[in-house]
C-alpha cells in the first residue's frame, strides 16, 4: 500500500467524494491544473464525506466559532487532499506542499486567522510530515466568500518527476 | 496569421490598448512578468477599448449588477490578454494557462462571486480552448478595490521554450 | 562584501530581527519555503528592528494613515527580506523577484491601495534594482488583517542555481 494511503488509513482519515457544487452552480475550471511538475490547486471550501458542502455556513466570529472554523479548515483540506488524489492518482507523487492561501469568512473585528488555518495546516503535516508538508501561507480575513462558507483555501503542491 | 490572433479575429474579439492609469497614479511595476517560463501577471481590472478604466464603478450586489460584473470579468481578462500580447509579442508563446485569482468587490451578503468570474473563464476558454485555457482558480469577494473596479483578477501562464 | 549587503549598507538599512510571534500564536509554518529554485514567502508584516510586530495598527483610511500605512508596507519588505537573509545566507541568491500580492487592511470607502503597496516595491527596487526587483503585484483591500496590522504581503523570488 502506498505510503501517504497508509499513513490516512493509521490516522482513521477517510478522504470526502470530490467536491459537488450546489445544483445551479456552474465551475467551469479545474479542482488541480497540473503544469509540469506543478500541480495547482483551485480554492477549495469544507465538505461533508459525500462531497456536498459542509456546515456551518457564515461569518468566524460570529456565526461559526473559531473552534469550529479550526474544524472547517481541516475539513477543506481533506477536500483538498481529495481532489489531488482525484487528479493523480497516487498521493506519493506530492514531493511538497509549495504554498497556500488561507481566507477566512472574517466577521467585522475577528482576527485571529493563524489560529483558524491551523486546522488545514495541522492535517497537512500530520499526513505528510514536516519536510514535504510544510508549505508557505498566509491566513487573512475576507470580506465574503462564495456559498457563504466560513473558510476557503488555494494552494500549490510539487511533484516528483514520474 | 497566428492562431490565437486568428480565433480573436473569428470570435470578432479587438484587445484594448494596455492599461492606462488613472492621472496622479503611481505603479512601478509591470504588468506582466516574466521569469524563464513563467508569466506573472499583476491584477487587472475591467478596460476600455483606449486602455482606460471601464465603468461601472462600485460594489457588485449593490452598484453593480451580476451581469455587470461578469462582463466586467471578461473585460478584465482582454485586458490581462492584452497585456500578454504587449509582454510576450506572440500569443501562441502561451503554452497553457496555470492559476488565475478572481477578487470581487463585494457588498455585503453578496458571494455568487464563481458566476462572476466565468466571465473572465469563459473568455479564456472561448480563446485558448478548454485545453491551454484552463486553470487553477478561486473567486472571492474583497472588502474594497483600487478605482473602486468590480473586479481585479491576477494570474499565471506557462510560455513554451523558445 | 556581497553585492546586495553592501546596497543596504548603502542605504543604511539595518534588517530587522526574524518576526516574533506574540505570545500564545502558534505558526506552524516556515516564512519561506524553498523549492527548487523557487522561494515562496509567506504572509508578513511590519515589524520593528526586534522583530516586534509594528504599530500602528487598524485599518488605512481611519486609524492608520495612507503616509503610515506607506511607511508599514516598507517595514513589510523589510521584514521579508531579513526572512530572505535568514533562510538563504546571501541574498545574492536572489535572481529575480517574481510576484507580491498586497493586502491592506481597508477602511470602508477607502481604496488607495497602490499608493500604500509602493512603500514595498519602492524599497525593493530601491535594494534589488529595477531588472532583479521587478515584480508582477496586486493590491487591495482585506475585510481584516491577523494581529490587526495594516498590511500584509506575501510573495515569491527566484533564485540562482547553486
Amino acid at each position: 500500500m502506498a505510503r501517504i494511503e497508509q499513513r490516512l488509513q493509521e490516522l482513521g482519515i477517510v478522504l470526502p467524494t470530490p467536491l459537488q457544487p450546489p445544483t445551479g452552480t456552474r465551475l467551469p475550471f479545474p479542482w488541480v491544473r497540473i503544469v509540469g511538475t506543478r500541480a495547482l490547486i483551485s480554492g477549495h471550501g469544507p465538505t461533508n464525506p459525500d462531497g456536498s458542502i459542509a456546515q456551518p455556513f457564515g461569518k468566524v466570529g460570529r456565526e461559526v466559532t473559531i473552534e469550529q472554523a479550526y474544524a472547517a479548515a481541516r475539513l477543506t483540506g481533506l477536500a483538498m487532499v481529495s481532489s489531488l488524489k482525484q487528479e493523480l492518482g497516487d498521493l506519493n507523487r506530492i514531493a511538497a506542499w509549495v504554498r497556500i492561501f488561507g481566507m477566512v469568512n472574517a466577521a467585522p473585528g475577528f482576527n485571529q486567522f493563524p489560529a483558524v488555518i491551523n486546522g488545514f495546516t495541522d492535517l497537512i503535516v500530520e499526513v505528510f510530515g514536516s519536510e514535504v508538508g510544510a508549505h508557505a501561507r498566509s491566513a487573512v480575513g475576507l470580506a465574503e466568500l462564495p456559498f457563504d462558507i466560513p473558510v476557503e483555501i488555494e494552494g500549490e503542491v510539487a511533484l516528483h518527476t514520474l
